[in-house]
């Protein structure tokens, strides 16, 4: 207990508890290359420095105005240990334990695969030393900020650990060297923090995947309906349209079906919630997974939509079009006829333009709103409102512009060539059913019913009436 | 006082003050939907939980793993209560009073309402139970957060109280469920938080009366002077002209005369002090009001003026547009004429498009700017640079954007159908305004004078020698 | 000793101490512009507030509320001291040591220049007054924001110190003001805070004098191959051309090459490191400025990428290109030709436009990613993933959409008027460059020696074989 006390009393971060500074002492263990750069970094921000090596006299070069010792002195004369060496080497920590008591010990190691060992680096180091205070921090950086500061995506340096005054302690050391501390909690945010820099996109995983398969699915139906078709029963040779035209075709078909895929798992879980009559019982697994993906499926939903706008932008400057516009011009006069204005086409292709030109600009909305630092002075309220109303409507609307664009197309027996139906009556089947549901769910009574649930009630229960209010 | 020393050196927060924490134990008031939500939570995040209920014997479910038992002893076996209660109930906790002596009470509770109330909830709890340590916290997420962890616009937990420790204690639990905390200091600020959740863009709110009250008079003025007037006049229907062209004459218009309405109270503003000869009298409320919804008037400006932009891009797909060249070309052919290449025509049209791209550019780069995460990391000064030096600049360059599209239309008779105006003149006035005023503002004597006064300058005051300096 | 105790003991920040707390006094030392401006705020958000000043009883109106007394007595009263005075005037505050002693006082100071002075304003007046806690704060608000409360880029209050609880006592009166709180460590932070405002995005100033440069060159290549040659040789003034047509070949021209300038001082780095078998020797300092201005280099090209993007868009609209497209309809009609569809033409145009349109969406996606709220989100893993592959896979698909364009046309000799070659040709130079550069460094045996340079090892080191491994 006195052991403690002492601890506590001891300045843990000099800067902070003297008015007049002097250079503080840190201490490194390791002398590999992250020390190093670490030890850099540091000395460039004004600490001095002292190293710990098994080998203090042939570990090679180290910054200048620092120097090795024995892991015995380093520890004792430096407050702050940053530990510069993998995980497998941390059993000479043991016979540190006296030197170490009391002292704020840095975790800055990361591992090669993730589950590589039961317990977190951070946590095996805690109970390795108990009498120390370990801090897990510094991992999520690259080595190369590390060395020269923050940049762009290593600017925040996440920390955690058990001693509120050992982070304190870290992160005033890292606020000195430019990063930004975010405390993520006690040490058992450790592992989390350790599997962050071995991870490359996971939420976006499930997504590509569906992206990869629908765009992949898609574009084979339509070379084959369109390309394909014109080859085997005319002998044309159109196979340029695949470059444009035909990826203009994918392009907002799987854009049109994984935004209605963002708004399906929602519906799902409204009707689970309305047939079991309460909303305390978990959804199945892949409910829930979906429910997660939700803002990348609607992120990949935009890109495409963006990619079908500039392809369907630059349609006037294709010098196939052009060919085809001056060709029917050509053709009418030499033929001598005249088309007659047409005004329902003239409403007909005006109004598909824009609720395109609609749809994309409130689908452009909802991607600004879904930019983190937007969604973060947004309430709650305020963004569900966003997502959910405005996010329904964009969905409306371009639907709305796909069924324009079919307009009487639908009864056309030839427009099923090869007895299939074009690709864009294809992607209206998801988006249709949702807007469906959605709509019957809006219904008075399913919705009354629903709100209940939302709010805690259940169903068939004895003792519901005490439920039924949201806080008792 | 010996009280609230016991009550400092009772460890508010286990988890940070022993470095080998077992589970903390909390207590939630409370077993409605709220009280379970974050009971579920804080299980899954590790942490030991006892309900406190009126009821304990028949209060229903609860999460697997706690129980419920009176008030009393709930709130003595923990240091941290939530309380998941309306505010109408918090009468019984006046009889907690030596249970919740230095325990840290968390409200997380909303009203239904602004102002149903003269004092906020969490304000009214420290009145009741003065030796507790209140904190507002977690009200400003959405019970579906509170339930499943951060997302979105819930990453955020909001929280105030007049004591630090407290506070302390619980950032380290909202940090442990995932979320980021944000102090918003003493409990004073505790309306503010709990007005937060019931607000719906209250900002947006004069922008968007503006908005649709000057694009409904617009689409109206158009209407009648395009479509009505042809069918009164030449007995002709272009009514199918609304979806596309006449949309692209309201959106403009409303972009260009919203983008001058933001720099119009800044002039003002100017114009007041300099008449007044000071910067200290408050301005008048509509002005301030204006002024604080500049920014929104911007952003609606750019979502217009980008809709403009997509409305003028599929210009030349549309159907109207193919058919009305063609019939130019063939009645050219037919009548066998040729119309010269008109240089200055080429000039003044790729001037225009020019001018619009580049304002457009700039437009967009202030949008940019506005995001807030970019504004952040800019200095105020660079900020200013941008809305200010780079946001006249756009506006002039719109402004002239658009007097090129009327050219030499001001002096043709024909231009005034039924003696309007067209509708792109009527908006060329108020920036045409504000463009002529700022250029007043920036003529050395009146510049000079104006800086003097935002110096802190005041006329005609005996004293004055002494303020003209910024800092005394 | 004593003293310090007894500092420690004073609540240094009654607000967060006790649980009901009365108004807090504050002290103002100096009575101008600044002084009132903040004096009023701090009124508004509930402080009483006393202010110093040389002459208290001739210093002007003061807001409402306050008064004005002697420096000694105003410091006595209140433990946190606004100082709003010119630093040239700092010398008074030596005869208030005694009162100072212990109590927190802020130094809001900026200078009109950098480096006017060899010290920091704040670490001036902690070495002026040893005994008092100077905490640099406030100064990075403009006057307006130290008025009117936070908005857009004045939303954060950054701070340093070199005590905890006076930095404590500062953040939590800045939150109070309704500020966002950014510590930024210790004093000897001070001097970038105070350089902060004076400065006008020192970051770009090398990519904008490029950017001016490569477009000022550009543009007159492009005038004099284009618009004076057809003058000299042709006599056909096609100056017209300049608005759109030579606008929209700079544009292009410059953002490709700036592109490429992004990735290449990386290759540049990789060489030096190949060459010199270690990373641990620093780069020329022109490198190093490079690389650190690599995302602004890249935000340019973006730009100019847009305008490329929208100028290409408005070409059918132009009334030029109308035009030229019905003369050359009418002139194959009155000439009774026709021309034959162009498969290799349609392929070759279509691709043109679909790499330029994926390029671009690329582009676009590096734009958002370097958004600081987004790359904040992304681990550096992530985010160098998508920088670096993805960034060079842009500049492939951008510099094979230039070669598209220009096809077969290198072989021409009509292409090189005045045997100059086009403009696109030249900037094709240094993207092709950094391309192959790049696949050699990605040759196998290239880079498992880079990669190993880069975990630390060098070359013909007697120790190598202990530093071969990323920590020791």
């Amino acid at each position: 207990m006195s052991e403690k006390v002492k601890a506590a009393s001891v300045p843990l971060c000099p800067v902070s508890s003297e008015d007049d500074p002097e250079q503080e002492l840190l201490c490194i263990f390791g002398t590999g290359d992250l020390g190093r750069s670490l030890g850099q970094r540091l000395i460039q921000a004004g600490y001095r420095l002292v190293y710990g090596s098994r080998r203090p006299h042939s570990c090679g070069p180290l910054p200048p105005g620092t120097q090795a010792t024995s892991h015995e002195a380093a520890a004792q004369s430096a407050q702050l240990i940053f530990l510069c060496v993998h995980r497998e080497h941390y059993d000479f920590l043991e016979s540190l334990t006296p030197q170490l008591k009391g002292k704020v010990v840095v975790d800055v190691s990361n591992n090669l695969k993730r589950d590589l060992y039961p317990e977190a680096n951070a946590e095996h180091l805690q109970r390795l030393i108990p009498g120390a205070h370990v801090v897990k921090a510094f991992n999520t950086l690259s080595a190369w900020a590390l060395q020269n500061g923050p940049s762009d995506a290593n600017r925040q340096v996440y920390l955690c650990g058990n001693r509120t005054e050992a982070k304190q302690a870290v992160a005033e050391t890292a606020t000195k060297l430019g990063f930004t501390v975010v405390d993520r909690g006690s040490l058992s945010a450790a592992r989390e923090l350790e599997d962050s820099p071995l991870q490359l996109f996971p939420d976006w995983r499930l997504p590509m995947r569906l992206t990869v398969g629908l765009t992949a699915f898609f574009f084979l139906y339509v070379v084959i309906r369109d390309v394909i078709y014109a080859y085997v029963e005319q002998r044309k040779d159109i196979s340029f349209r695949i470059m444009v035209s035909l990826a203009n075709k994918v392009f907002p078909i799987v854009s049109l079906i994984m935004l209605s895929l963002c708004y399906l798992p929602g519906i799902m879980a409204a009707c689970l919630q309305l047939s079991r009559g309460t909303k305390y019982k978990r959804f199945p697994d892949w409910l829930d997974r979906w429910m997660l993906c939700r803002k990348q499926l609607g992120l990949v939903s935009l890109a495409f939509a963006s990619l079908h706008v500039l392809y369907t932008l630059i349609i006037p400057i294709r010098y196939y079009v052009r060919y085809r516009l001056a060709a029917i011009t050509i053709s009418q006069i030499r033929e001598n006829k005249t088309t007659a204005f047409d005004t329902t086409m003239a409403w007909r292709t005006d109004s598909y333009y824009s609720m395109g030109v609609l749809g994309f600009g409130l689908f452009l909305l909802l991607g600004i709103s879904s930019l983190p630092s937007v969604s973060n002075i947004l309430s709650w309220r305020e963004f569900s409102f966003i997502q959910s109303k405005l996010g329904y409507l964009t969905l409306f609307i371009c639907t709305f512009h796909t069924y324009l664009y079919g307009w009487d197309k639908f009864l056309h027996l030839a427009s099923y060539k090869w007895f299939t139906p074009p690709s864009y009556m294809l992607c209206l089947i998801v988006p249709s059913a949702v807007l469906l549901l959605k709509m019957l769910l809006l219904l008075p009574c399913v919705d009354k019913r629903l709100t209940r649930i939302r709010q805690g009630w259940e169903r068939a229960d004895p003792e519901d009436g005490t439920r039924k209010s949201l806080l008792t």
